[in-house]
């Protein structure tokens, strides 16, 4: 397992590298990436490429027993190769371009960049295939982030309609697939075909909508097969990852994934956009990423500080980093970097801090960082070769979350939303939850809960029902089984082809606005006193299907809101609109009792985490306390206390920010 | 009179044309609106035309007693004209190409362009000019929809160059007119116009700015006229209509309704544009388009599903598509048809529903539409050849509108708010009101509203006079007389032209600013209870005129807000602010007292809607429970209950949404 | 001294030139401005100059005594120049033309338009050189106006190419200074550096951003020297000002105000954009612009009737414009001109009202300001020559308030709004504060604040410590020295340069959110209710700095907030945060206790103003009652009230509006 940070040797004058390695080696560091945007330091002009200051450099840290994975530097291709080919910028959908000054400026169609990425990486993949402190590479840098994915240049157009040829052979299959008769919009010919660039209004066919996000995120991928392709060839003992971006969700990370070594996240928690922070969101970015692989994961990059560029967001406060460090690890990291060391003086970054300060003195975060250090040092070998695996999961499925960017059915509706309440009643239920592609296996898991699975084909419909029939329970929601995979919407009754798995059908459905709310009651109760929101789906029982909740309110009151059937040796539970907190609380408890699929041993406070990591018999139990408040717990009995070396107490106390780690 | 729905024949295969028409018959319909897009089906290659599936198609109505109206295909031109002619797109003011992928992607100035719509107007009314179950043409869909009524493209700006030549003749003369002498902004020549594009800050001249909009509205009503004059060449006893969009104020709908045979209307209740879904805002569309040709008007698409495209607006509740329905025949429709018959299951507008879901399968709604087209079946004896009409009328002018677009006075204000205020006093007391041109015949009416008369004409002023002076009553307020036509401000005291007819002078002014209020108080009030919003005018009387209330606060208490003048045999009212809800009814209802211009039957709830149409000397009245109540209405004795065939009670009771129709 | 109007003759007929003048002479005017946007007047095809119309213009005002500032038109050059050049239009970020149709179309690097310039200019002044009623020039109008100083052109392009060339000489010295190493951002040479127009996301270098800031305000410096050279040259006896914008920050104020004879600003009470109508945001303008050259100014524009262009301010009330008025002139105005004589019927600006009406007859403005006239001259000869000047002062940097326009540090803060705090202080505490620049002399102030004073050189850090030494005070705030002159961090500690002065060290710091604030304790308080906002420093103290307050709340509870430190014969303060306004007057009413920097007499009613006019042992004090109340005010004895020429009564009672002016 590894611990560092991620260190840009070629902001700081050479004489400094001596004294950073030696703070890092002090706080028990083993890693360090390097070279990410580092292009230019070594290939200033085309083909002469300079390693020796990262030779040194590398010794520098070797000499401490601290290793590399370096960065391929593709994320900002330098300027000498811009000019040469400036169609090589992307093209926003009014046809401006998006210039140079940052980063990420490359189109991922591009023809001509391609030859020079294959030539930097695998100059530097020759340079260091045998270096005995390299460990691997990171490829490129957070794929898609800052509207990226999305390009609308010439060759983008041009790629995009060979990708079209490739699926649909034929102008008028492609037609007939994306219903362009609707306004007439047909095509002639696959030349003819834009990318959604901008038209009349912002309401391009949604069937056209999803093949150009589908290609973009093949795109991406392609893009990074390229570099895999290079350094897999040169060092297939080289670890290849890439650092992903947790609920990001314009790419598809489990095809971006696929040809990894190991998935790669970058945590921010200070960075929550348009959320206050919060410990629930970051440990979606964990068990996403665990998910994207079925397996742990490295953070490429992890707070260390105030994050910002232009602003700043909220400084951590003193055991703050320890704490996250912690929830990291806890859910599957097993290589955790600080970005950054030192806070950059230059570029546009300068209010993104590292562990030092820009004056480079170690102040109290240092400090911080080296008795996280010598703790992990101590706990490394108690979790070397564990993993992380729920009772339950989560399908997380990428087409279907576009198909709700597209069509967000009510204004600003999110399918993400739809994942992150099932995921947070596993985080209140103080454990974590696997969150797992569409082609997972389902077998071996209690239950599987999918949020909004429109868009589904037979071959995943079909081992739906092959889950339930053996045994399994499965909870879906609202819009199960209305789409096509072309995004078309099927002519049938809903929930189309889950009819008979769910005992249901739904001819009349409409939207709960944002602010509304409609009552539901739980069958057996007297009173009406739960919420329903965002949608309502009137439903028609059919068959032997229960009513667990109905609606109490307008003109569907007493209409099914929630129902259960069951089929072969298992349950399919249908929720026909967005449950408020209490409600969902209720009907998951009762699945969760009926299925087993929560932990035996839990605490009492929804802002403590308890994580766990297990390897063979042995458990290795996180216990954090988010909250501000001190929690006392009470652990099962025979719990070793890692950090102390000692047995647990009857009762443990954990201040804020605490973390109690112990082994059964 | 025409009940129907609007049927996209070439989404369907053409097996279920047989059951869809089937549905049809059984719901009473006798009208379907076929092939708004349907161009390609039509014309898949130059000049090539198959019209062999449409007559099939027709047959099948034809074959149940149902006929047809043919939209003209031109809302979207194909894909094959266009790549021939890029320049048709058109372009937004930053030089943007509006591409294709939606609809209404053609520039109304195009040259290319009308040839092709001149072919496949001409072979279609050449094909169906004879057809006997053809009733008539809908042109093109909703001209300026989803702003696509201002082009800023290079033809434009050639055309814009002319229109400006054959008004002003010479280049000096348009100079002086828009006052060009400010910020140096002298033209040379025609040629260096522009269209009003991007510009250092959106601050173009007024004067300019009007006339570009004057410009615009007529491009399209010359498009328009292309299409009429093909068909009525050919056809001159089929019917030719254009569904306009009632409140919509970028073309001049008394323009472009001027060469129709009859006015049409679309109408989406639960899609009313930042308010919430109410009563008032599809009856001032109604009572609107009865404006536009002063005469009865087809419903062309009339909402019977949830509205939307990405998204979901309400959908409506059981009774409700009954009482909008109603609701429209009451105000002057004589055939309306739902849109649409199916919801599309492919392409933008897959969440738009009709009266089947995407299904196919009958639902609530085709069980309500079915009743209703039971009772229209019923009703309409009834019906042909009524017409309605008012006592009072609101001069509604587009010029005033698009001036009080270019200048706001109050940020955010809108002419149309001017308007509403005065139309929502008479639906409160149960009547309606005309909405007429300012150059409609005045005569006839005995109480004349025109709200923000700012730019005005001698000729016009002239007619206002007249109507004074012939014993008629005017309300006129806040602007009036402020402008020129060419859009300069006059250089008089205000009220300009109005001076004399109104009694009054004004030098000072200003605005109220939003969630301001000023206190008013009415004479011989002892307390000022009443709240004045948006505008203030400091009212000099001269002559006779009496003040009716006063500002009682600010610098400016004391003042004149509310004056009559008697001139002539009539009375001329002004209003020199926005009044307060409760001052505004107080105020009407002692001019409406005067003047005779309410109905003498009324009922008690602000939400309960009275229409009337009348043939000769009989009246079918429309009672329309818009609240969410049951009501109860003590109708005038004598009156026959059409619906149930028997004389009213003394009392009859109205559930929500019930509708009380009858006779006297 | 000079009062009077600006007059755009040639929007009028010139039969109305007499009755105007013959207005203006009656109500006491001296000076009109003419000719600001008249270039095609004089020159309505090239090189052909008409100038009888404006002899006759002038001489119709020189007979009443009315003398004449001529504008030069270049703010809006006529089409038939940007016909011939179109690359002079500006562009945005985007690449977008600017085009025709306001005004300050033209690029300030625009290679041909100065030639025209040199020659409407010259011709001018060669006309008018020898005019005896020609007193001066107001060069173009207020630069920079409607975001006018940024352009993103190529031949801005190549002008900032050349200006680098010049600043740094080889591309690696800016590749340093800038730290492109970040991001792979590193240039080749000057020649592919572009303006910072639209890249990925808009997050450019700040150094990159900050020169090009520096930059185009040079441009627009380089551009006003073209017309001062040829007028100065031609006629160095009159008077070359221009119309500047108070608080405007994108050009640097105190470099274009250099060359000019007497800074200039227009004045807009009721145009403050963002924040309601005030006395306090004009009273900045004012002294701000005082700063500019440290001497009086000219008022170029003052408000007189309502603002607006498509909508309309607050219209002034009785009262308002003699107040604003008497606040001009007591701040250190030599000469005001009302904007505009007349409101325009023409044009953009229909809604910026002047004193007269559209209609041209003099009303309650005419009446107020021809009131004003005759109280001026009577009060002129005990102004003349008298000037304005504080103990205190604060010193406003330019280039320090780009640093935070570039990097806002807490999202959408300004460095304005840490000037307007410790301004509004002394404007509560009856007196103004001088604002000057980092290159004034400090000495002879007793008190200087220095905010965000974050970017400094060692010379300005020199300075300072001088000062301090010499026993001065200063105040300065969070983020001072963090910043070297390129806009890069510093590698330090904070405060940087000014550790030693201020007797700190700073290692952690953080922003305070929008909405939240921190709990602060003044020492020897038993309680901490006190505010701090938008940032706290985490300070150490070093040496015998004392703690004046603390932090009373979050993890840096106990840590000093604001310190004072002795330094030579002086001290040094310093606030790691944003004060309260409760804390800050408390604080600095200690600061100015100590240093003696508040006036003596004072009155009891904050918003009352107190200004000051002083020529040798006389001073003309300024009572203004900006309230809504009536106040008493106890003058000091043995004062002249000079408007009603008697002593000053023991009480002086001063309603709403009113102003008390008297001599002692």
């Amino acid at each position: 397992m590894y611990f560092g940070a991620c260190y840009y040797a070629e902001h700081w004058p050479e004489e400094r590298w001596e004294r950073d390695a030696e703070l890092m080696r002090e706080a028990g560091f083993n890693l360090v990436r390097l070279t990410e945007f580092a292009w230019n330091r070594i290939e200033r002009t085309e083909g002469n490429f300079t390693f020796d200051w990262l030779d040194r450099c590398m010794d520098t840290f070797a000499s401490r027993g601290i290793r590399v994975i370096l960065g391929t530097p593709t994320a900002s291709p330098p300027k000498w190769i811009m000019d040469r080919h400036p169609e090589m910028y992307k093209r926003d959908m009014y046809g401006h371009v998006r210039g140079f000054g940052t980063r990420m400026h490359y189109c991922f169609n591009s023809e001509a960049y391609p030859g020079y990425v294959r030539k930097i990486v695998g100059a530097m993949t020759e340079r260091y295939k045998d270096h005995p402190h390299v460990v691997g590479w990171q490829i490129d840098n957070e794929f898609g982030c800052v509207d990226t994915t999305w390009c609308y240049c010439d060759t983008c157009k041009v790629a995009f309609q060979q990708w079209l040829k490739e699926k649909y052979a034929t102008i008028d299959a492609l037609n007939e697939s994306w219903g362009t008769i609707v306004w007439n919009n047909m095509y002639n010919s696959f030349e003819e075909i834009e990318t959604p660039k901008l038209t009349v209004y912002q309401l391009h066919n949604p069937s056209y909508q999803l093949d150009f996000r589908r290609f973009s995120s093949d795109a991406v991928c392609r893009f990074q097969d390229i570099q895999i392709d290079v350094i897999r060839s040169a060092a297939p003992h080289q670890t290849i990852t890439h650092n992903m971006m947790g609920t990001f969700n314009e790419i598809d990370y489990y095809k971006l994934a696929q040809p990894l070594d190991v998935a790669g996240l970058d945590v921010y928690p200070n960075f929550p956009d348009n959320e206050p922070i919060n410990p629930y969101t970051p440990a979606l970015h964990h068990d996403m990423t665990r998910g994207f692989k079925q397996a742990n994961y490295w953070i490429l990059e992890h707070q260390s500080g105030t994050p910002g560029a232009h602003i700043l967001k909220a400084t951590p406060k003193p055991g703050e980093l320890r704490r996250w460090t912690y929830q990291s690890i806890a859910r599957g990291a097993d290589a955790l970097l600080y970005f950054r060391w030192r806070t950059a003086v230059v570029g546009a970054e300068q209010h993104w801090h590292g562990i030092l300060q820009h004056s480079g003195v170690p102040g109290r975060k240092y400090e911080e960082v080296r008795h996280v250090g010598a703790e992990l040092n101590k706990l490394f070998p108690y979790l070397e070769g564990s993993t992380v695996r729920h009772n339950a999961a989560i399908v997380r499925c990428f087409e279907n979350d576009w198909v709700f960017d597209i069509q967000p059915h009510n204004p600003g509706y999110k399918y993400l939303r739809g994942v992150k309440k099932y995921h947070r009643y596993f985080f209140e239920k103080h454990t974590g939850v696997d969150v797992i592609s569409p082609e997972a296996d389902f077998s071996g898991y209690r239950l599987l809960i999918l949020p909004h699975l429109a868009l589904v084909d037979e071959s995943l419909a079909n081992k739906i029902y092959r889950y339930v029939e053996a045994g399994g329970t499965v909870v879906m929601d609202f819009r199960a089984g209305a789409k096509l995979p072309d995004n078309r919407m099927r002519s049938e009754v809903l929930p189309g082809p889950f009819k008979e798995l769910l005992g249901i059908e739904i001819d009349d459905y409409g939207i709960i606005a944002e602010g509304e709310e409609q009552k539901l009651r739980f069958e057996g109760d007297a009173v009406a006193d739960y919420g329903a929101r965002v949608w309502y789906d009137v439903i028609q029982p059919r068959g032997a299907s229960e009513t667990i909740a109905e609606f109490a309110s307008d003109y569907f009151a007493g209409a099914p809101a929630v129902t259960r059937n069951s089929h072969g040796r298992g349950q399919a539970y249908y929720i026909g609109t967005e449950l408020g907190a209490a409600a969902l609380t209720r009907l998951l408890d009762l699945i969760c009792e009926e299925t087993g699929a929560l932990p035996e041993w839990s605490v009492d406070h929804p802002e403590v985490e308890v994580s766990v990591r297990r390897r063979g018999d042995r458990s290795v139990y996180f216990v954090i306390n988010h909250s501000t408040e001190t929690v006392e717990v009470v652990p099962p009995a025979g719990g070793r206390h890692l950090l102390e070396d000692r047995q647990l107490e009857q009762v443990e106390t954990l201040k804020p920010n605490d973390v109690l780690i112990y082994s059964v």
